[in-house]
């Protein structure tokens, strides 16, 4: 189950290539083992979890309300059935030291994550000077373990700004390339003016979370984004199915008619 | 998390109740927390699992390749978001003694459990005999301690017999009944003598699996089935949902689009 740090680095050099292809990386989120064979045979070549849907598969809500040992047990049991990369969406951290979070990822399986510069008490944005600071030290934990952690960092300004963000996304995403993420995610950033000007200026590879709203996946390209997302999408999508499905049960009607 | 025998109590005497309704008990099978959430919130008075399901979740295959442990921790995730009864399909019990089976089953807030006449490791069916003995064992245990479990019993000659079962699930099922089962499920029973044939002279309720060539629910309830459920099929319609989305998405297009 658990893989061996050979593995564990083949596998994150693969996922840091699929940000410099010349397509963007599409990048499915699943949320336990079935999901992430489905989306591995479809044909992607990595999966991504996410926080949001795998927090609801365990029955606990968003926002590090889930203890991490859980959310990791998830994020084992994807990564043991995946012969792709997998990263993993570990919100702002859960409280864990640097060195932790890297550790407690590998023996996951995991050679990638995701970080997001929100404080999930105060309901606020991380300072990004000391956002910065903690994601050097990820940075600087994986360097120890010897494997090359693809770190994407959330900028999470969309997520809690009501006005116009202005500059504030873009400076963090420089912050956090320089610090030595590997990839920016401006969350909820849909307005191809803003997307542009992220990819060109951040300095490094962007990913957008692919919903109702954004450009579509070719402008995407065209945009330059390097990696798109779909958060608990696709997660929510099954379960408006099963909602639908419950529905005609109910109603006395063949759930499985077309 | 853990409910308190009160609580166990009235639970299965509410699921052992709906056994005896007007309507048959639609009990439809959930996976993980987020999937009961949905059926609870449908409206559904109770929730079955469904062990194919669970242990695809947990990237397992089905008949028993998942660990009990990790199988009892899924039913318990379920069963935490709950506030109707859960009963568990506990596939042929994982080579637990009968009093494991309640205790654990009890400590993870499951108030019924599926148990099948199947041997995993051989691949046949068990002796009725040894079968209606275990279940007797597993009735015993539940009267120990002090909840009334709500078993339903398996009879899987339909599963696996090629040729015409002639009067063995009949047999079968009586002998459980007799043994302390609450239910006998005949799966992959489709024909409507043989339902009519079980539900007359079984000498108890009768549990139906619904799939495609089962007839309608409105048929199911009118030849007297107790109690109807939906296996892995739930589960494996979101999985296709999934595939779709996924080929989609590698399709370049919107995987949300009506």
């Amino acid at each position: 189950m658990v893989a061996d740090v050979g593995t564990l680095t083949e596998r994150a050099k693969e996922l840091a290539a699929l940000h410099r292809g010349e397509r963007p990386l599409l990048l499915p989120n699943a949320w336990d083992a079935a999901s992430a064979q489905v989306l591995e045979g479809a044909g992607f070549p990595a999966i991504a979890t996410s926080s949001s849907a795998v927090a609801d598969s365990l029955g606990y809500p968003d926002g590090e309300a889930a203890p991490a040992a859980e959310m990791l047990a998830a994020v084992a049991r994807i990564a043991a059935v995946s012969s792709v990369p997998v990263t993993a969406d570990l919100e702002a951290g859960y409280g864990l030291p640097p060195a932790e979070i890297v550790e407690r990822l590998l023996e996951a399986g995991a050679v990638g994550c995701n970080l997001e510069d929100s404080d999930n008490r105060s309901g606020g944005l991380v300072d990004p000077g000391r956002q910065a600071e903690r994601l050097a030290e990820v940075r600087a934990a994986a360097d120890v373990a010897g494997v090359g952690l693809v770190i994407n960092a959330r900028v999470d300004v969309y997520l809690h700004q009501v006005g116009t963000p202005g500059q504030r996304p873009l400076r963090r995403a420089r912050q956090y390339l320089e610090a030595g993420a590997d990839c920016v995610f401006p969350i909820l950033v849909s307005d191809e003016e803003s997307i542009a000007e992220l990819v060109r200026d951040a300095g490094g590879p962007v990913n957008v979370l692919y919903q109702p709203g954004t450009p579509s996946l070719q402008r995407l390209a065209e945009l330059g984004v390097a990696r798109v997302s779909f958060g608990g999408g696709l997660h929510r999508a099954t379960r408006a199915l099963l909602q639908r499905l419950a529905e005609r049960i109910l109603a006395g009607e063949d759930p499985y008619r077309r």
